[in-house]
């Protein structure tokens, strides 16, 4: 049960954001920015599918149900990761799967932003620039972990409804992986 | 010494925001709407002062020296705690200040979030209902500490500058007091 009155059925992060649309239209356009890589941020790299793999990764870490299901459906959507059998692999051990080396490397560094800023190593940030990975792939890589520390809190902070419905989480994903991340919307489970 | 190539002198958070305007303007919209507590967030009751002591309290809690000193100063130039001996005395041990019971029931709030948005108990959020706390209270609690889980990380995780000249700090936190958080601004320490 929510830890505040939030509008029935409302799953996940929309609560809070229905709740405070003050605050939801920040956090939107912070995601939009970061997630969706489109040609506001000069010299990047990473994909759509890569920044929410890396946001997924974080999410699960966290062990947040709601962010790491509907960003990790969104992250298949991009990846064309149709059975969700990429993310799993990820979410187990992702230096066992096939994504790029230097997404390890910079999923390396996610996982420690998750712990705390002071985990990074200028080690681990040596292993993403053997891999190719520039000045900008290594700041959007800490500030989407970062992001998602916030977003994961907010979350389950306020102890916002969260549901298992594995076919609204696809046609969610799909629509945010088309439309980005919209103020206002809001949908409802049962 | 940063991980990636800021601009000389830059401390804290200013340098990954001078790298990244793009992403530095809503975290900057987001600080603002959520910490200077003005009208545009309805049935609000916490003070700026208070705003910016919640976030303090979780940067300490984080071990992140640039958060914690300006926004403890920001803190202290709003309550007039001019030689900044409250918010030590909070960072200490916050049951044993004056500062309201209802503030201590919300630091309780904050420091659970900075843990994890699951160590948020229903008893805690009881006990802060209990003195007085709104939705809107425990809302705003759990995004400032949500919050500062994000800045925290982005201003370590990046191994930016820390700088120690106190007098600097005071100008900076009259500054932001006085105009808020501001795209763009750029200053350096020596």
């Amino acid at each position: 049960m929510p830890h505040i009155d939030f509008t029935p059925g409302v799953p996940g992060i929309r609560g809070p954001m229905l709740f405070s649309p003050e605050t939801a239209s920040p956090i939107n356009d912070l995601a939009n920015t970061l997630l969706r890589a489109n040609a506001s941020l000069p010299d990047q790299t990473l994909s759509m599918g890569e920044r929410e793999l890396i946001g997924t990764h974080v999410s699960a870490l966290n062990d947040c149900h709601f962010c790491q299901t509907i960003h990790g459906a969104i992250a298949s959507h991009h990846l064309g990761d149709d059975d969700w059998s990429l993310i799993q692999a990820v979410k187990c051990d992702y230096q066992q799967t096939d994504i790029s080396p230097r997404l390890k490397t910079l999923l390396t560094i996610a996982a420690s932003v998750q712990k705390g800023g002071k985990h990074v190593t200028p080690d681990q940030v040596a292993a993403a620039r053997a891999e190719g990975a520039t000045d900008r792939d290594i700041h959007d890589t800490v500030l989407i972990a970062a992001f998602f520390c916030l977003c994961n809190r907010y979350v389950d902070g306020l102890a916002t409804l969260t549901h298992h419905d594995e076919d609204l989480y696809r046609q969610r994903a799909a629509h945010v992986a088309e439309a980005g991340y919209v103020d206002g919307e809001i949908y409802t489970v049962k």
